[in-house]
């Protein structure tokens, strides 16, 4: 039997997470097989519960505590994963298996080196993907276990960042916007008010919405409002009486979710739509940037670009506990959700290299 | 046990015929009982097959050939028939239970009379309500009865006019239209290309058309072009990367199927929006306007106002067969589909004293 190099060790890893389907909220095998993994490691402590799980290893008090965070749900339907070339093909390869597998390695591998220099945490949480805030498994394991993250002095959320240090994160609000029409048959319009027309002036002006930057902290934040859902009932020869529209924005660290809100209300409100109501269909607050001694020396000695993050992440919940955090993963961005996900290979290894300057 | 008037006899037969449920697709039960009662008036040839029913009543080959036309199914939900006030309610009350009621009950009474001015048919069909064509009951039984068929000298549909003879109708063409964009993430819109943005010119221009008056035989049709439906995919964080629309164009007896489908094609491609294209998805021919000497005839007897028929009905499959035909029938055009359909009793008496006009 061939023995297999650290590389390669490091590489089946994420290979064996990704042949565990984990959509979201189906993600009990992938769970069960880390903490399997993780319990080998001796962890002090390891919580497992619905929300995911937490392992802490305690090395000294005097250290400062790391926390590795991950999710283990994946959007793209499942298929075996499968290494083409340079890639690593798999459901959830980018975001974000590829991260949370190169953190199990490391702390699997590497755990004397890390407790040397750090206590470690070790966050898995589930139902990241599409899910309202309180669904989300970060929320419980948060509320559920304040104490030990009250001692996190840094974490590091494995989100696809090609390998960039992310801090913050963009806000998102959906705003469902029903504009009431009167349905009337089609062969006489005349006796009908057709609500995708009565929203015209609304996607026009959403359209023509412009991105707004945000500097904070010498970083770049791009604020995007866009329809992504305009939907009216099934019937083509209904003049519809109704006209249901998703509005999505991202708004910086700037703005809480409410003051985001009322941008969009008043925006909508200045059109003088009649018949138009308001609904927010979901709401996630930005992350704000929160740093500290420790925070930017681990960020140093990773040697990264740092950069804003552009998306919504878990960190706006551990920055919401005043938790000092960044995004940081081997995954690219663009690979995020599609069909055929993949990870480059090269980057998996690079971030491995990355994280263990941590502990030269 | 009281006797019923004539009156009341003739209302009964309708609320008997809207005790039936008939949805499209589901009208055996309502064609076996019409059936029934047809044959104990004994017409001289009665076919039933899996389209509907004619009943041919011959007299003497010198009189013309008279046929009433209705169809049997119904758009709303099922509920039992009530009478509430001067309103009879019923899924089909004014579309169009009301209308071949009446004429089966003018048969049933008044058939000795009838025959002596008339050679009668009676044609039941089923599957008219947003069929396609071909699966439209009238369309297989002119195609297998040819030959009688030919005998009609003046066809009376019974669709709701408000008791208004209603001459020729107006084609219905429905284009599907997609735009193709670039799906991506709502969090960096600028990687994607927003489909329902693209479409906005062409809602614009569908939106700001005005209806085209058409004269023909000094009545007016109005042809009419409208988005009935527009849907982008479901993924409020998602830019869609398509967008489907569907105009529908009522379009007058001047123009032909293939007319009506270049009209919508020229003006869409003028715009010159990129990842367009088009797809007939439903095409119904408009309803030429034919007149006879023995179809004026009958008109000017029935004595009502002569309209155009704004909407399509099978008067369009009557007229291809060169019959002389008007839509003529006591249900509320208003009426037609709606939830809690009625049909006025008012009009109903009316409708049965028009009729019987022609064999004063």
């Amino acid at each position: 039997m061939s023995r297999m190099n650290d590389k390669e060790r490091l590489v089946a890893t994420i290979q064996e997470l990704l042949a565990i389907p984990s959509p979201t909220f189906h993600e009990q095998a992938i769970c069960d097989f880390i903490v399997k993994r993780l319990q080998k490691t001796q962890p002090t402590q390891c919580i497992q519960d619905e929300h995911g799980i937490i392992a802490h290893y305690r090395s000294h008090k005097e250290l400062p505590t790391l926390a590795f965070v991950g999710h283990t749900d994946v959007v793209p339907e499942f298929f075996e994963p499968r290494i083409d070339g340079s890639k690593l093909h798999g459901a959830g390869a980018s975001d974000m298996k590829a991260g949370l597998g190169a953190c199990l390695y490391i702390v699997e591998e590497h755990l004397s080196e890390l407790l040397e220099r750090f206590n470690i945490v070790f966050i898995v949480y589930n139902r990241e993907e599409g899910t309202a805030l309180k669904e989300n498994g970060l929320y419980s394991l948060l509320k559920e276990n304040e104490t030990l993250l009250k001692m996190i002095d840094c974490a590091i959320v494995a989100e696809p960042t090609d390998n960039a240090i992310q801090l913050g994160c963009m806000g998102s609000l959906h705003v469902m916007v029903s504009i009431e029409g009167k349905e009337s048959h089609s062969a006489r319009p005349w006796n009908g008010d057709n609500a995708l027309y009565k929203a015209l002036p609304l996607l026009q002006y959403i359209a023509a919405q412009d991105p707004v930057v945000h500097s904070i902290d010498e970083l770049t934040f791009t604020e995007v409002m866009t329809v992504t859902e305009c939907n009216v009932p099934e019937g083509r020869t209904t003049i519809p009486g109704t006209c249901d529209i998703n509005i999505n924005y991202r708004f910086s660290p700037k703005r809480t979710e409410e003051e985001a809100y009322l941008v969009i209300e008043k925006k909508l409100r200045a059109l003088k739509i009649e018949g138009l109501s308001l609904e927010i269909r979901d709401s996630v607050p930005s992350g704000q940037i929160i740093r500290s001694a420790i925070s930017d020396e681990i960020m140093t000695k990773l040697g990264c670009n740092i950069e804003a993050k552009q998306a919504w992440t878990d960190v706006a919940q551990l920055s919401s506990c005043g938790i000092p955090c960044f995004n940081f993963g081997p995954g690219q961005q663009t690979q995020a959700h599609k069909d055929n996900e993949y990870v480059d290979i090269e980057s998996i290894y690079d971030y491995y290299h990355h994280i263990m300057k941590l502990v030269l």
